[in-house]
């Protein structure tokens, strides 16, 4: 009975919760993660307390701890969403034939989950009181993965010339920094429309010295073949 | 008497002061920004009191407000120094007719100044405590300023379909993001070389579609005016 009552929807007699009201139905993890991104972000990771986040989210503090292992348990997590979406499709690009289509897809995709990624967390791992933690060592590992991938593809796409005026790592970096400009955007307070999606895409094929005609085509290749490898087609290219 | 004693360079009886050795001849003023600098990179801005500050440069809280209006004063000064002598430069950019050569000079010499600013103080903006703060809505201005530059001389340069896929100001941004990936390599540990510094350069050129030929000419170009614009020419072009 009583265990009925609980999960009836509406309020029942007592200290009500303190959790936002969009968030009530979300699972209690994910509740910790938005809010924790939401304090890292706006106060810092240094200024932000679990007894803050548990506060905010309406929770004791030994619940968040039977989530996390603490802050940093809940900062990896948060870090590894930066890179991990990327990472995860390295793999599949394998199977695209043409290294500018798959460098375009891998672009496309890392800028849109980027961009989408809850209150702009991808600003987390530049700042000191983050940089110097452990979580952001294994973070900068796996970033190094990625513009390894980036440099790697960017290699195999690049003309000579761009070969002799830019190493591998640095081609990767510039290709990732192109990609990561999504974050500024959204942190001048402007949101990251489509087009802007494609133009990254694109620029990080100019970085590489593809020339305009190829660049078009891989677009249209890449368009053509993202609905073959993941499940749900997003929505590419130029509105 | 004792003012000729106070002059001797070496030390009187009494209290030793705290300045570090390298720093024993520098303007305290410089002394202050320099200690500040390293302070809030290496602890974050939030995580630095001006107690923290005067103790580590030697002097008394007092003598620092003397320079400055407290820690924001200096937050102030530091982000100034990671835009101003970018900005300085794009009004003598004007006396360049080659816009790809502007944007080759403006993009090196910026990637420079900030791969030699200490202790990377490019870090400083993205970081949640600081970017909160007046100051950095301050310098968010400067780096539009220059965001524009960039997005104007990349429009100057750019191909039909260039501007078709990118818009200034997203030009802009990619431009700027290439010129400040040197932060994320001094951040990873890696010096940046002069060669990179070219590379950067001459990836802002290809960002904007220009053909390799013609990044060529425009990176000898500057190299020759650059002599008649700045007194002291740099080590420009590859190594």
């Amino acid at each position: 009975m009583s265990s009925a009552a609980s999960n009836n929807r509406r309020p029942g007699p007592g200290r009500p919760r303190h959790i936002p009201a969009s968030d009530t139905h979300a699972d209690p993890r994910d509740q910790i993660l938005a809010v924790s991104a939401r304090l890292f972000v706006g106060q810092g990771y240094a200024g932000t307390s679990t007894r803050d986040i548990a506060e905010a989210v309406g929770i004791r503090q030994a619940s968040l701890y039977y989530h996390f292992a603490g802050k940093p348990g809940i900062l990896a997590e948060l870090l590894e969403m930066t890179v991990r979406p990327a990472l995860d499709r390295v793999g599949d690009l394998a199977r695209i034939e043409s290294p500018e289509a798959a460098l375009y897809l891998l672009a496309f995709h890392d800028a849109e989950s980027l961009a989408t990624l809850m209150h702009n967390i991808g600003m987390l791992p530049a700042c000191p009181d983050v940089s110097q933690t452990p979580e952001a060592r294994e973070y900068a590992a796996a970033r190094g993965q990625l513009r390894e991938a980036y440099g790697s593809l960017g290699i195999s796409c690049g003309s000579q010339a761009v070969t002799d005026t830019v190493a591998m790592l640095q081609l990767g970096e510039l290709i990732l920094n192109a990609v990561e400009s999504v974050i500024g955007t959204r942190a001048s307070g402007d949101t990251v429309t489509n087009k802007e999606l494609h133009g990254v895409a694109v620029s990080s094929l100019r970085i590489c010295g593809v020339p305009q005609a190829q660049i078009e085509v891989a677009a249209k290749v890449a368009v053509a073949a993202v609905g073959q490898m993941w499940l749900c087609q997003p929505d590419l290219g130029p509105r």
